[in-house]
């Protein structure tokens, strides 16, 4: 495995972990999380059968369902030291940068924090699942000079963090939607930010590191800043010609066009992206406005053509979160916290079955 | 590269990157740092001239230096928020998360934050390496409930940083020992910390998001948590008979023993743990107590008859800070401030030479 010959740019198809929690089976095409097809639970499930499935290795009955709500809301409140905190950032902050300084503060308080067996990692698992939507929409807020927003504990999860983010409570379809997003997002298997986590954790370092790392990585553009990516360009362009010769453009000029294209499958469309389209129509055809939705069309058309490229989830979450009146600084914020169900799944493997990530390098500096 | 049999827990042997920064050279038994060995620069260079090497790619002469060391003094200055924003976090938040949170707030000040360029990156890293000593120590200062301290701009940089963590201008010999100190942790070829760093980079992420994985992953005791750990170890005995008795004990009950082993050299000792250990004989003589050393060599020779280990750079580096009269709870944060100079040249190495960090998995979950 050392030699010259064997080095694989980006670990391509190397194998980095063992796991129990998802794979892509590309033969299949199935995305399996914990024995289970992703689509299909997309269709039958929402949001928080999921962060169960994660966590618990099962899916929840009714009784563990209403259980794993309480726990998650009963740990909406955010110290106020932290709020504070949040409004000393400077303006011309990301938002990722944001939740990533919030989330960071979070660990002093938590009194438990040396502790890494599989009950103390999973409560603080809840715990922050709690906070994210708090942590998320107000470390937005706050460094934009807005007002904090509290959550309201009569609705469900998602229902509430779609409320924190918009001001006003969804209707159902809404709602319903944006469970799924955050379903859709929650695990991938082995994607850049939960390798991050798993190296973090190999150290014996505490759950906040790795995630802190997560969001540090999920920002970048050839990650899941890329659904903000994407929606600049659509908003970039104003009609399905405009949008069309833009992408050409960037074609000419050998750029990236953000949210096509995938490691894993490379040469057919993700199965996300798929279930988030149609979500996209439902919102056009509920709000009679069906512009983004053709545009996205014309620029799925013309990647296939010139490129042989299919969308990914990245490509059809934005416009969806543009039609539930989301600002784009949230995209990926919103992104990251539907993953922590997910990362913090694999931080606790991690810490269950160690080994510490320390790889080598092939040398091509200087000689000695 | 995907097949089950070729799966190696944490990556051991796996070539993860191609590199001109450095690479440890088992065969030759040599750390080489862009050409020249560490321990060699560790007898004839100090800090500023290993910061040099490597984020210019060279030595630097007599006014490259100075020019150098202008660069860094001149970035001594934190934002009042940046304080203010440290004040808040509880007391009980480890220094590590305190120099976490404060390393991630700074990207609000950063205007050219979504310029990956070289130039950009390079007068990124000066700017944190002038801003590291003063946000080490005041993040531990402010946690603590005592006052910030400000740079001394007539010393050194190293001078200045040991200066604003004892309060007092340093011996020369004490200023020499912990220049040698941040030397010989400048850089380490692809350890956790470096390889979350280049991970988190390869999303097209930023600096500061790679430095904060960076010292995520440095707090775990598997990796730079370990210096502190040692400390603590050594504390808890307070003779050469009770370090036996305790080592013994914990060797009974199959613990790891913070200091000693690493992955590439296991069977021998680490080249910078000896030059440590020689600083701190020429402490010991200085002060005229020779308890630690002989501790320490108490426990070096348990390890290596009863285990085959040998020490680490941690080992050796934590009794000599203890000796510097520095804080325990500084030793990592130390080991952090040092190793940026590494972690920023690998940073615009993987943005110069990009491919996404992606890996697969072996799936041993439930069956579907
Ligand atoms: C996701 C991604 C990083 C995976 O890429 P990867 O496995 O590292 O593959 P590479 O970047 O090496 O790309 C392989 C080839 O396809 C091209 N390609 C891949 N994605 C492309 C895209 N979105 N637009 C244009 N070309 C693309 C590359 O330019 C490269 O072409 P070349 O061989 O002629 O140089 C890549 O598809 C990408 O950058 N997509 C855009 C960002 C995005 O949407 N990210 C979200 C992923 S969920
Ligand atoms: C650094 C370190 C993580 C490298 O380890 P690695 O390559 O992953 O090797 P492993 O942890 O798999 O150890 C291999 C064997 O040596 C033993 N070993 C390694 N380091 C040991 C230590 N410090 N004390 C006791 N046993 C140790 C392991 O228990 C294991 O024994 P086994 O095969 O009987 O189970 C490991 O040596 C360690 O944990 N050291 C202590 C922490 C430390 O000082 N870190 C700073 C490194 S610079």
């Amino acid at each position: 495995m050392s030699t010259k010959e064997q080095y694989v740019p980006g670990l391509d198809g190397v194998i980095a972990s063992e796991t129990a929690i998802s794979f892509l089976d590309t033969e299949q095409e199935k995305i399996i999380i914990r024995g289970h097809e992703l689509i299909d639970l997309s269709k039958q499930n929402d949001y928080i059968d999921i962060v169960h499935l994660l966590l618990d290795k099962k899916l929840p009955n009714q009784e563990e369902k209403a259980d794993l709500e309480k726990k998650l809301t009963s740990n909406y409140h955010i110290p106020s030291n932290i709020m504070d905190l949040l409004a000393l950032l400077p303006e011309h902050t990301h938002p990722m940068d944001g939740l990533r300084t919030g989330l960071s503060a979070l660990s002093g308080y938590d009194e438990d924090i040396d502790n890494r067996s599989l009950e103390a990692n999973k409560s603080r698992a809840y715990a922050l699942l709690g906070k994210l939507p708090a942590i998320t929409v107000n470390s937005y807020r706050l460094i934009q000079g807005q007002k904090a927003v509290q959550p309201n504990q009569d609705l469900a999860y998602s229902a509430n963090f779609l409320y924190m983010i918009t001001g006003k409570k969804p209707e159902n379809v809404e709602a319903e939607i944006f469970d799924r997003s955050l379903l859709l997002y929650s695990e991938h298997e082995m994607p850049n930010s939960t390798f991050t986590a798993r190296v973090i954790a190999s150290t014996n370092s505490d759950m906040y590191g790795a995630l802190t790392g997560g969001v540090a990585s999920l920002k970048g553009n050839l990650h899941g800043g890329a659904n903000e990516a994407v929606m600049y360009m659509l908003n970039e362009a104003k009609s399905e010609a405009e949008f069309e010769e833009l992408l050409h453009k960037k074609l000419v000029k050998k750029e990236k066009i953000m949210g096509f294209g995938h490691r894993v499958y490379m040469k057919k469309m993700d199965p996300r992206a798929l279930v988030m389209k149609e979500s996209l129509k439902q919102l056009c055809d509920e709000k009679g406005d069906h512009l983004l939705l053709e545009m996205c069309e014309a620029g799925e058309k013309i990647m296939k053509e010139e490129k042989g490229l299919y969308p990914n989830l990245d490509y059809y979450a934005a416009p969806v979160y543009w039609m539930l009146g989301i600002p784009i600084g949230l995209y990926t914020p919103i992104f990251f916290s539907a993953r922590t169900a997910g990362l913090a799944a694999h931080v606790i493997e991690q810490h269950e079955h160690n080994r510490l990530f320390r790889p080598r390098v092939n040398y091509v500096g200087k000689s000695y």
